[in-house]
This record gives structure tokens, C-alpha cells and sequence, in this order.
């Protein structure tokens, strides 16, 4: 009987440190004045910031644009995007980005892809001065399919204690700036995905052909290139706008659309009233809406931000300044009362 | 043509907004002085302890002890493991754990299996005074088989910056103690599974039946018990012996076994001779050996800690001060300068 070994069954630990010792360096970058000792450790340290600041932890996936990151071998795109979407979610509470850990967890660690991601997941982190602190690399034989792979992020931000975003501080009347998506960002995959597919079947074609040529109603681009775009940052508009406008909240526009995100930068007692007609909504959301079928309300409410990623509430004497700050921005609608239904927000 | 929903492709938002409903109460309690603000906001407020303060950041998983835990419906177990985990790892610095995030990935949730997961996270958090303050639910149609999921934990602590547990402190002559591991902890299921498979297979028994018949070699438990004992939390037995004595590093002993754990906790230059006989490696362990047929040094250098889960370096005066706080622990050898081969653990 041929004895067993933790290779034989399929986990090489030492896939995972050649795989880290390709990003070393980039890694290395990430680091700023406040950490202390060297990866490796058990933990990663990192200075407090003083009594008078707040720590903002948020935790973020990428979930299913994997599987198209993977068929179009564009896995850079998202590592990139795990860290802009944290970044969002802490500043969307007011704060700037300390630190950053990932999770990546594999059937069997390709150590090229690895890198490809965690790679720039390490730029991403050193364009938001931000430090890639630690992370943790899972082999799991049997758990994924081959190739496939799955992405948590962790990021701990900082802000002051007066100038936390608190969605009680928004009154009725103030002004709903929206300011635009590059795509899909990170959510809706699933469905987007199920569209193309049909697409692709009732065509006689295969998906990969669909999503590899170029269209003319993606201003030239491919449907794979407008799918794949990353996940916008928000940090340098937060910035712009918090220069220029008391910010009272922020709504990061991610999985659950409109609905699912604009209420939590409200009181209980308010809504909004948003205008379609304020922004174009962009050509591949039309594509995938017309494609699929899929009705507007659902569109809007429950899967994605149909060209507008953050909306950022400001008193309505602030809306020119903050126009003038971020010429990109629009005004999309105005926080009112709550109706008396389900709904918050009430497309106008 | 029928129009595609967002829940026609597998994915339902709702059901994670259920799931999370079920343990709402349970995550309340995790509630800390320094949480500020409700759950459901985009990123969790945690009060910044003092600048003389130092974070410490930790992320792990569980590995294919998942896959245990499904097959034989215990799925607390690995909820509790994930906190016991971070806890320990931020704890090997010398931090008291503040807050814990979690990410829980699948195909499709089971709202009463995630309840069981994070509820027991939940009670684990409490039961540290660790405050849950976030988490993301994914739901990847496709990329999990069918009950599959995957769990991240994320867990910041603090430590005073002059109580760091560095070890450049440690010098030659110090001595190491050992604290008993409850068993395999959270590594190595890969290889304990495909021995238990192939064991099964030879007994022409299906698997379940060898992990459900009591055993005489395992005090009367089944196989099935034995492997899925909870990852210990070791922040008592580090409280104990840092009250009584001068902890100068720690080494929490994980995935990579002895080698690839416990020279983490030591400076370049040197290394530890540790005496295999100090310690009763326990029955799951001389089974598991036995039966795969694997090496012995694989099994200390790789594989897992053989029993002793935590190995606290303190200075050779304070050793018999060590043992008498912490009755269970035992001197399990010394350390010395590194020799010149690529191994930093000498076995005596």
C-alpha cells in the first residue's frame, strides 16, 4: 500500500509561495508608514489611528463576473475591481482606506493567475494608498471547477468621529447627485450572463463569438471589453465633492439596484424622487435590458445601477458647487417623505 | 420570448435578507461600546482605539473541513472554527481580538444551513467579546456544487505597541510550550478525507459508516466526532500566561505543520530543538498516520500539529511559572541556534 502524502491528495503548499513570490514586489508598494514587521507573520500590523477617528471594516466579492473574467482571460480586471468596490463601501460612511486583506480560494493554485490578481489587487491598493496587509490562499481539491476560483476582500478605513456620513442628517429637499457607472461594476453577472447566453443561442452562435466582436452600438468596443470594465473607484470624486459641499450621505449602487442601495443613505422617514430622464442610460445596459427581456422596474430595483454607481446627497444650496466640482456628476432627484408603500425611491 | 428575472437565473436576493433575519438577535450580541451605528450600513463603525494602540489584521479560512461538515450535518462547527482561527492568528501578536467580518459564498443559499453558520460565528464572536460588525453573502449560481460554500474570516484585534509579540525577542536557551490542539483544527482534511476514503474502500465499508461507528482507539467517539472537534481558542491560555510570565513570541500551529509554523515565531538566526516525546500525540493523529501510510516527517514537517496546536516561546526562568498557570501545556523543547540546512526545527 503506497503511503499517502498532502501532494498525492492535491494541496501543494508550496504552489501558494511560489505563487506570492511573484507579487512580492508589488506588494511591497502597498506598504505605508503605519505598518509595522513584515508579511509572513501571523498577523498583519498596522498603527491606530488616534481615539478622536472611526474604523470602517467592510468585506466585498466580485461573485460571477469571475467566470467571465476567466473565459476572456481578463483576471487582472478583478482583482482590481475587489478593491475598488471596498474602497467604495468604506467611503460611502465618509472614510479614506487604511489597509486591504484578500481571500483567494482554488481547487489548485495556478500560480500565473494568482499573480495576474493578486497582482493588481496590490496596484489597485497602491493607487489608493492603501495597504495590502495580508491575505490568505486556500487550495480546496473538488470544491471549484478547474480554473475556477473565488475572491473575498476585507478593507478597514479611517474617518473622523464629526465626520461620519449619517444618513439621519439628510433632510427632505436635499439634492441627489449621481455620478457615473463604467458598467455593471460588480453585480448582476448572473443575469448578464444568462442574456448573452440566450443571445448567443438564438443567433446559432457561440458565446465567445458574441462576446468577442466588436458593435457598433458599444460605440465600437466589444460586448466582452464593455462587461469587463472595472469597477469604478469613487475615492477622487468623494474628494472633489467633500472639498467643495457639506456631503450629508452616500449610496454606493451595487447588487439590489436603486431600491436596494439609495434607502440605506436615508432616514427612516424619507425617500426619493428619481429622474430617469436625468442621465442616458448606457448602451449596454439598454442591450442587456432589450436582450433579455428583462422589465425596466426590475432592471432598476433589483439588479443593477443602470449607469449610475454612487449617489451622493447634499443640501440643494450645495448642488451647483458640487457640478462644478465633478463635471461628470448629474443631478438625478431630490430626497422627499417616505410614501406610505414599500417603496422608497419613486422613479419620476 | 419570456422575459428573464434577476431569480429566473438562480439568484434571489431575498433569500440572503432571510437567512440573515434568522441570526439577527444572535449578531445584536456580538455588540461592543465601540460599535457605532446599526448593521445594514456599507461598512461596519468600530470606535479607533488609542494611537499607543497597533491593529492587528488576520483573514483565514477553513479548507475542505468544510466539506466533513456537510457531509455530516455539523456545520456550527465550521462557523465557530473560522472565528477560533482569526482569533488565535491575531493573538499570536499579542492582540486581544476587536471586531470580525465574514464572507459566505454558494451556489444557492440555505437559509437554515447559514443561519447554523453565522449563528454559530455569532456565539463565537460573544463568546470573545468580539463584535460581528459585517459580512457579505454571495449567492454564484455554477460555481459551487449543489449545498457547497466557502467561508472567509476577517478579524482585527489590538495590542499595546510595546506588549507586540516580536519575535526578534527570542534568544537561544528560551523554552517552548506546548498547549494541546483539540485535534486537526483547521488543516489538512484533504489528505485526513482521501485516507478515510480509501480506509473505507479497503474495508469494503461506505465512508459515512466509518465516520459514524464509535471506536474503541478514539475513547469510545466516533472518527466522524474526533475530525470535526473545534478549532480550540487559545486567548485563554495566552491570558493565563501572559499574567504569569513573559511571553516572548507565539506560534499558532496551523496549516505547514511544525516547520512552516514555528520558526514564524522566531528570529533568522535561530531554531528549536523540540523532543517528540514530551508530548502523547493523540489517537486521531496515529490513526490518520497509520492508516495513509504517511511518513512521519511529513505528517510534524506539513501536515499538522500532531497534537500540540500553540507554542508559547518564554524565557527559560519563567518556564515552571508557564506550567503552573496553564496545567495542560507542557515543555515540548528549547531553542537554539538555526543549523546550516534548510530545516529551522531539529526533532530530539
Amino acid at each position: 500500500m503506497t503511503g499517502l502524502t498532502y501532494k498525492s491528495t492535491g494541496v501543494d503548499p508550496s504552489r501558494a509561495d511560489d505563487a506570492l513570490a511573484q507579487v512580492r514586489a508589488r506588494i511591497a508598494k502597498t506598504r505605508r508608514p503605519e505598518v509595522i514587521g513584515d508579511v509572513g507573520s501571523f498577523g498583519g500590523l498596522f498603527a491606530s489611528p488616534g481615539a478622536d477617528m472611526v474604523l470602517v471594516a467592510t468585506t466585498d466579492g466580485v461573485g460571477t463576473k469571475l467566470d467571465l473574467a476567466r473565459l476572456l482571460d481578463r483576471h487582472e480586471v478583478v482583482g482590481t475591481d475587489l478593491v475598488h468596490h471596498c474602497v467604495n463601501d468604506a467611503m460611502a460612511m465618509g472614510a479614506e482606506p487604511l489597509f486591504f486583506l484578500d481571500y483567494f480560494s482554488t481547487s489548485r493554485i495556478d500560480p500565473a493567475v494568482f499573480a495576474r490578481v493578486v497582482g493588481a489587487m496590490a496596484d489597485a491598493c497602491t493607487a489608493h494608498r492603501c495597504a495590502l496587509l495580508g491575505g490568505e490562499t486556500a487550495e480546496m481539491p473538488g470544491t471549484y471547477g478547474v480554473g475556477a476560483y473565488d475572491l473575498a476582500g476585507f478593507l478597514v478605513g479611517a474617518v473622523r468621529r464629526d465626520a461620519i456620513l449619517d444618513p439621519k442628517n439628510v433632510v427632505a429637499g436635499d439634492v441627489c447627485i449621481g455620478v457615473p457607472s463604467s458598467g455593471l461594476h460588480t453585480n448582476g453577472y448572473t443575469l448578464a450572463r444568462a442574456i448573452v447566453a440566450r443571445a448567443a443561442a438564438a443567433q446559432g452562435k457561440d458565446m465567445l463569438a458574441v462576446l468577442d466582436a466588436p458593435r457598433q452600438d458599444l460605440g465600437g468596443s466589444t460586448l466582452g471589453d464593455a462587461l469587463l470594465r472595472t469597477h469604478s473607484s469613487y475615492l477622487a470624486a468623494f474628494r472633489a465633492l467633500r472639498e467643495a459641499t457639506t456631503i450629508r450621505s452616500i449610496a454606493h449602487l451595487t447588487g439590489g439596484g436603486w431600491e436596494g442601495n439609495l434607502p440605506r443613505a436615508l432616514p427612516a422617514a424619507l425617500g426619493a424622487a428619481v429622474d430617469r430622464e436625468s442621465w442616458t442610460v448606457p448602451p449596454l445596459f439598454r442591450m442587456l435590458v432589450e436582450w433579455g427581456g428583462v422589465a425596466e422596474a426590475e432592471a432598476f430595483d433589483t439588479w443593477n445601477n443602470m449607469g449610475i454607481g454612487l449617489v451622493v446627497i447634499v443640501p440643494a444650496a450645495d448642488a451647483d458647487a458640487a457640478l462644478r466640482a465633478l463635471p461628470e456628476a448629474v443631478i438625478v432627484g431630490r430626497v422627499e417623505r417616505a410614501r406610505h408603500d414599500e417603496r422608497r425611491i419613486r422613479f419620476a
